[in-house]
């Protein structure tokens, strides 16, 4: 396409109001531009990009097995009703009426429209699995719209829903697409993990965010140096690396500790290491009281703890139930000789000896505490937060932390929507049973900033070949010189002829303007027609490495052939 | 695909609520469902439809040198007020409050969101002219949704937008979006018609309406036996074909008429045909009376005659205005010796000689009234109804009326909307201007409704190729059968290598079951294999023709080959 043509407002100055990368560039470069906060237009550069990740999600998806299909953004509210979310998903949800004064939502997501469709239409179980997807505007009243088209009102999504009368088919749908996923975004050229998240209320370990590890995300991963583990921080499992302690056991003694109360200042008064002191914590879980007890230098992981628990509410104690239970105020509790209370404790806890821990009276600590000799433990488990330098559960590497933008998200649903929206079928048998779902989310829209905020520097932006705009920018360097125009002309006609698409910069604009452009809209290729062309001689410049050389006409064809097999 | 693993919902029953062709078929073969009045879900096969006709109107309107980019459906209402459309447009314009209590509109149409964009970023003439488009969903909250796609509150519509520094340059896009229309509808196989149509307030004769010719349609239009003209009713010239009569003057005379009031009672009355009396009609324009005359057979055409008056309302003159102007009744209106009114006359008017008129006195018609010796015309124009028979406007054939479909409108805007919003450039003098506009659009799921409306027969939908879901069903007659299912099998891989997109019905059901599917399904070619699998021997049956016959497995490929060719 000719660039004197196409609509495509760059901008010099970044933008007051963008304050990651992504946004400021996909501004800057004319990819974008906002309507509203958290509302976007995608201009025809942002569009294109658009348009080859739909493609790449469209076609892992259907290689997949999953079909495409496509529901209304206006939802009845009578299917939120159904699911119980009118109420529950909150003010994100965007409602509004239609002139006969009936309720809508607008599409936030779509489990009560596919969940309605499904129990209407599938009967038997010879009519399942169903693995269904659209690609489709979403409608999220943020209350705080940020970072651009990361965290937007209005954005486009990738989403699928499978149903399934057996488990080990929601199983298999459920590894397929993870491996589609990472196919998707391997393909957008991204460095992501699929990251172990937590269920919350749903249950079950199957649910993977995919995260692009980047600076500005919003979650924190804990991922393998080694391998392909990475969790949700809050999921990230321990594996016990800690052998028993050899040390003797000495005899148990009650020290004045002063107002010494938390790990720090004990550790000091009593020249231990944090490592010796047993952290006591009590906990009222759905109303009973429990004793949690982790290392000194570990943290509680209170998923971790209400999943061990099976509990549906967990809660610090307070000081009124401290002083019910343990006859001490929160600050002074410990373990030692605890029998009204269950004690649950870190694996590492009992491998502990001579430990530190509170006495259950102010001023007072124990000192050559040992598990068993001195206290109870009712259940051991792994109850603390992951930190850097942790093996990885899958026992290669050792965990590190990094941050992450979820583009992704794949979620064993089970019954949630089937069971009260009466999502039934005949089974074998001829028995009515509930169905079992999985959804599969991809957020379109923010995949694309993501891959700008990933791919840029302090030019522009830098297009993996897969999402580039145009795949070669031809720039005559001074449009108004007769040769280099002429040669810019036949050149633009011969790249296209070889299949390339091109964005030639035919503008009659300064050099400067030209280069500085095209840098920052970041096309991987860039052909110069320059002083040059009366000799036959242009140059070439790689966006990403920023190489650049000069190559005879003739040799054209060749060099861009050689460069394209580098970048792909 | 499998046609086992496609979710495919067919219906036997017609569904009670459906009353046209396309929606019955649409349900009944399981492309869409409805989720709510006017809110449909495309279904896999509905989907892959839809992507093909997206993809024929985004490269006739790329090819066209229009540029593809995305607004959003969030729309604020301030750009709705800056318009003045916020109060204007109605009920139909679906609006809602965001968490923050701003009010948006739901898009319906985007005219002011480009415009604001384009004032934004296009500050010169140098960056003029622009074609942008979006295929994108769109809502109107119609009052009463019906025909399923047809008339939908949520649709897919294809919009496009053009700004312009010149009239001229408006006036070539205009005819390159006309001929782009040609194209996409042409290859969606429809027998369609750009109809003139009328622009209402906005002025200017360039507003084109693209009309399916069908039965169902809402809309009347008027085109040639011979060439493509075609117009609304209301818009159709009138070319006068009469030649002035040859009847010398006969004597004015005024007779009793008694009650004989409209044109057939007088017909009777005076035994003269209607051709003979002169229809005098009062009108009042934009307050001023108007005595209007066409002669007794013909139709005053108010657009026709608003227009031609300049005026920006007109209505039937009510008695009391009659009296005061007249000194009668209508019913009894006749231009004879008129003098303090306007008379304006069609064209045939002047032409009769001898004719019939009321005679401004109740009872009385005058006869042998001639123009100019007894009464006078101001203005003469072409004010009547086209009928079937007049002359084509262009000179090749006569016309015909037909029901018409809309499915894409092309228009020129002006400065509807570029004027209240400020969408300026500065010219080649540095002079502010103001842009003019012209906008394009395509209803994407209603061509979608109007192709399967226009190609049925009673057994279920005929898709042209360019559009079919999948392009060959190949059935399975018996999959129980080992010798069929191999040969089936192998013949799904074999039309698959050789890029057949192909429905394999693998499907364990009745032969009856699955030949009633794919009629109703509709795709163009069918290959069954039957009983004489053993010998290498299947069935090809066109759709469209009911054609059918067996084929050697050997020559199936040339086979296939001649008839995608024939229905290319």
């Amino acid at each position: 396409m000719r660039q004197s043509q196409l609509f495509m407002p760059t901008l010099r100055e970044v933008p007051a109001d963008a304050d990651v990368k992504s946004h400021q560039l996909l501004l800057r470069a004319g990819f974008i531009r906002q309507n509203a906060a958290g509302i976007y237009s995608f201009l025809p550069l942002g569009k294109k990009v658009l348009h080859k990740i739909e493609n790449i999600v469209r076609e892992e998806m259907n290689r997949a097995g999953s079909q495409e299909m496509m529901m209304p953004a206006l939802q009845l509210a009578e299917l939120w009703h159904e699911s119980g979310r009118w109420y529950s998903y909150g003010p994100e949800l965007m409602r509004l009426k239609d002139r006969h004064d009936r309720d809508f939502a607008l599409g936030a997501t779509h489990e009560e429209v596919i969940t309605s469709i499904i129990r209407d239409e599938v009967k038997s179980y010879k009519k399942l699995p169903l693995n269904l997807y659209q690609i489709q505007t979403k409608f999220r009243d943020e209350k705080r719209p940020r970072f651009g088209l990361l965290r937007g009102r209005e954005f486009i999504m990738k989403d699928a829903y499978s149903f399934h009368d057996k488990q080990e088919s929601l199983d298999e749908t459920y590894e397929t697409m993870k491996d589609a996923y990472s196919a998707i975004f391997s393909r957008c050229g991204l460095n992501f993990r699929a990251v172990l998240a937590d269920s919350g209320a749903i249950g079950g370990k199957d649910n993977h965010e995919f995260m692009v590890l980047s600076e500005i995300g919003e979650d924190l991963i804990a991922y393998s140096t080694e391998s392909d583990f990475a969790a949700n921080i809050e999921m990230a499992p321990v594996v016990l690396k800690e052998e028993a302690s050899s040390e003797s056991p000495l005899e148990l003694e009650k020290v004045e500790t002063q107002t010494a109360k938390n790990i720090d200042d004990v550790s000091v008064f009593l020249n231990v290491p944090a490592s010796k002191i047993i952290k006591s914590l009590l906990y009222m879980a759905d109303g009973e009281p429990v004793l949690v007890l982790v290392r000194g230098d570990h943290e509680v992981n209170e998923i971790k703890l209400k999943n061990e628990l099976s509990a549906s509410e967990i809660v610090m104690a307070s000081e009124e139930d401290a002083v019910k239970w343990l006859n001490t105020k929160p600050g002074s509790i410990g373990p030692v000789s605890v029998s009204d209370v269950k004690v649950i404790a870190d694996q590492a806890v009992p491998l502990m000896a001579n430990a530190v821990c509170g006495a259950n009276e102010e001023g007072y600590h124990f000192v050559n505490v040992n598990a068993d000799r001195d206290f109870k433990i009712d259940q051991t488990a792994d109850l603390r937060f992951v930190v850097e330098g942790d093996l990885s559960p899958d026992g290669k590497g050792t965990i590190i932390f990094a941050k992450g933008i979820e583009v992704g998200h794949v979620f064993k649903l089970g019954k949630v929507y089937s069971e009260p929206m009466k999502a039934q079928y005949l089974d074998e048998n001829g028995k009515n049973q509930i169905m079992s779902m999985g959804c599969y989310g991809i957020g379109v829209s923010r995949t694309l900033a993501a891959v700008a905020e990933e791919n840029n520097d302090e030019n522009g932006l830098i297009w993996p070949l897969s999402l580039t705009p145009f795949e070669v920018h031809l720039i005559a360097v001074n449009s108004k010189n007769a040769e280099q125009s002429a040669l810019s002309d036949e050149l633009y006609e011969q790249l296209k002829s070889e299949g390339y698409d091109c964005l030639y910069d035919d503008r009659p604009e300064r050099a400067g303007v030209k280069f500085t452009d095209s840098d920052l809209i970041g096309l991987p290729i860039r052909v110069m027609v320059g002083k040059k062309a009366g000799e036959g001689i242009v140059e070439v410049k790689i966006r990403k490495s920023g190489e650049s050389y000069e190559v005879p006409v003739s040799e054209l064809k060749s060099v861009l052939k050689r460069e394209w097999d580098k970048l792909v």
